[in-house]
């Protein structure tokens, strides 16, 4: 077997410079850009507009926190356990990062970007777009699919974030098919499902990260990074107002015996 | 037992709102805040200013990513195994940050930040910062520890990332008794270890968040949350150009077999 | 919102007693009681005979290790670069046991289960198992579908675990409709694929397990399971002749810059 | 660089063979060695008696599950939020093993085998062991350091783990000098302390893994191992009879919002 060479294009590092992406990273890069213009820049490998910055924070920002959630929970709980270890209770965090919590903005944002690389041609205008979202929710009900980013278990009747997000991509010249297209399935929905549902943020989200020209695959990927902010404000939290011990106790004083006889003599039944 | 009540400043939502440290999640935050500057609020409760958001990013810039380390490696093997869970292959990455390749951040500013509260009063120029310093460097070198931000495996003349943010703590108002101390210790170090050692810049980011006044305990997280950003830069480039398989093919192709018996023989002998 | 209750028949304990599944710990479980038998009836709450136990234990075994995995190599990195942190090691190990890798044993056990569970009724003899085998195999190769089980990169001759476990099987009263299926499968894809792919040993764990009685959508934590004891035993070696290290310099040292730009001109082209 | 070479005793495999520890896996291991006999193999490179896998099991039941612990809540909360990736669910409960709730088994080994390493030479009878505690007791309390395996805040009279575990390696022939040591400390640190604390069973865990000869550096991996067979019991559970969603709406629905700024003040006054 040859030795192999392993290609990169980010960070490298010799005696005297340290770089990443070819750029020499204290002079170039650290003062000038954001974290949140890094995490493009590595991921598409282009210099992104301050347009463009300031839609993906904006994205990230819908994703950070959503206050005690499950991850949230998981994530002080495990803090509580091994005080000594923050890797392992942002982990822990971002280990609920999966298809039902965290999995909508990837959901949605593939789903999109599959259907629109399927057109022949992509529409020029509202009309347009609603006869493709017509066809396409048409098809998803009859395959008996779920959409993603269709409908909200809190915010039935609006979810502000989605206005805020296509606010701000047609300000920075963001907007494109994706948002197009999720706008469309929006508007004409109701009258093939019969009923009117919100469009959720993570949806939109997923949407605007596509128009950004994100490699779907990654894009819970951003709701990751998003979310490892987030978790660093609830650990610090845990430490001003601790509520892990609280939840343990809660469970743990709470939790009721259920004899396993009485569960397995149902199964033999 | 009452039922508990849990009280946070974070994230809350009611079918009609969505907010976040108590501001309007959509119309206060999206569009107006990066995600370094949520991050720092979260952490701290208090607004910062333009300035210290510079700084911060910078600080997240100079640990963001260092190319192939065992943590990005880590990632891309996990993310080889199971292409299906992105979250489980950034949590792989995480927790590599540790003692030993992520910690000096935190041991850095931990050590600085317990120095300067103990102070009976600050200094006010470089030459009492370097009496300061001295006492210090005595101290530890009699108690046989070893100084954290002292020393870097490969910069060994200068790590430029160290000068780059002390140069942006001077622009914005951001330089304080952490970096003072960090100084100091570079400029006295040698006259009592009698070898000169380079500050290196996860040390300098170490001085350079506690001077933000972020929590001690916390500096590892702001070290994670950079990696987290790096990490989904590396994960993307491990879909672009990967070298998962051929390092694990390297290991496993050069794989030798010892007998363990000659192990175990070498104990009892 | 009424207090919650929290229904559980594992674990409890009061002042003076420690209960696990109803049962005295101290008493009636330590000593009597192996790992491997007390993790089949947490998850089973059916006591199994001890030739069940053996079956299970060499599933286990089957899975435990199989030496410079990517897993294992991540776990090792992991240790390196946070030796404090033991438990995050084996949590990153654990991580990469994802559809690719490790996935095999759970989707062959789903798919035979499934498969089971549709027939009208269970065939008496082999020739029955044959003819199920063959409409399974064709259905399968008409939706294009690769049939979880068959093939192994390096065994393409024979997987010894794979004749080991059903021995067993036999002898321990262990063998029921889904290794019949398997074996069946093993007998008749031939004829219908028109090549001979070996029975991997991953997919006849797969087959063994949910014979066993186990839950179809919790093989992939006996895989884990046995995982864990694989790399306690990695880490153990890593303390004892470290290859971390030599692993990341490997790839460190053999890194090649590719200028982004090359990269991206060619999407533009 | 010369391509490296990476030594291993573990898993091997060919085309035609499957090794493991150097032995044939499907015809030497399977069917024949239990899987806490294997990592008891992995780890020490020796063959254990009968008596010592017996006592190493009776070590992991006790570790194995504790009920509603903070990490079982947090594997289970993961498990909610990503139930298509149960390593994420186990990671996650794996990744509170740590200083806090896991920690005590590793403290308390290491202390003991710390304190036997040094003695001059080993007391021969219980006289002499009180003597060697009462030094180390009276020596810990100085210093103002806790000795671990020391109380337990529910089983305040007696943890029955800690006789059960006692008897086992008395009966096995595995009663060594951490074990005696420890039943010492349990003798005679109510007359240096000045008051009585139970032996707690995590200690005596500690104590018996260390008299197995295991490396102190890993004992919390035995803890880690024995959690992940727990954890898959909890997440059969979870799926049985789910409590994942209780937890997480019993702290959603009863948080409180702090503002920030009520929090912030007392800071600046």
């Amino acid at each position: 077997m040859n030795e192999p060479r392993f290609p990169t294009s980010l960070g490298m590092s010799t005696t005297s410079t340290i770089t990443l992406l070819g750029e020499d990273l204290a002079r170039d890069l650290m003062g000038k850009v954001s974290l949140t213009e890094l995490v493009h820049r590595m991921v598409t490998l282009r210099v992104p507009s301050p347009g463009q910055v300031r839609m993906l924070d904006a994205c990230l920002l819908a994703l950070a926190d959503h206050g005690f959630t499950p991850t949230a929970i998981a994530a002080r709980l495990t803090y509580l356990s091994a005080p000594d270890s923050v890797q392992g209770a942002m982990a822990a965090g971002l280990l609920g990062g999966g298809s039902r919590f965290l999995g909508v903005t990837e959901d949605c944002g593939q789903f999109l970007a599959t259907t629109v690389t399927e057109l022949p041609e992509q529409p020029t205008d509202d009309l347009g777009w609603d006869d493709t979202a017509r066809t396409v929710v048409r098809r998803e009900r009859t395959e008996r699919r779920i959409i993603p980013g269709l409908g909200h278990p809190v915010h039935k009747e609006l979810d502000p974030r989605t206005p805020a997000l296509i606010n701000i991509a047609h300000e920075e010249g963001c907007y494109g098919p994706h948002l197009a297209l999720f706008e469309a399935i929006g508007r004409v929905h109701e009258e093939v499902l019969g009923r009117r549902l919100v469009l959720n943020g993570a949806g939109a989200v997923g949407a605007a990260l596509a128009d950004l020209g994100l490699p779907p695959q990654l894009l819970r990927g951003f709701a990751l990074f998003a979310r490892a902010a987030g978790l660093l404000g609830q650990l610090a939290e845990e430490l001003r107002m601790p509520v892990g011990m609280d939840t343990y106790l809660m469970v743990e004083r709470n939790a009721v015996f259920v004899d396993p006889a009485t569960l397995t003599e149902d199964d033999d039944g």
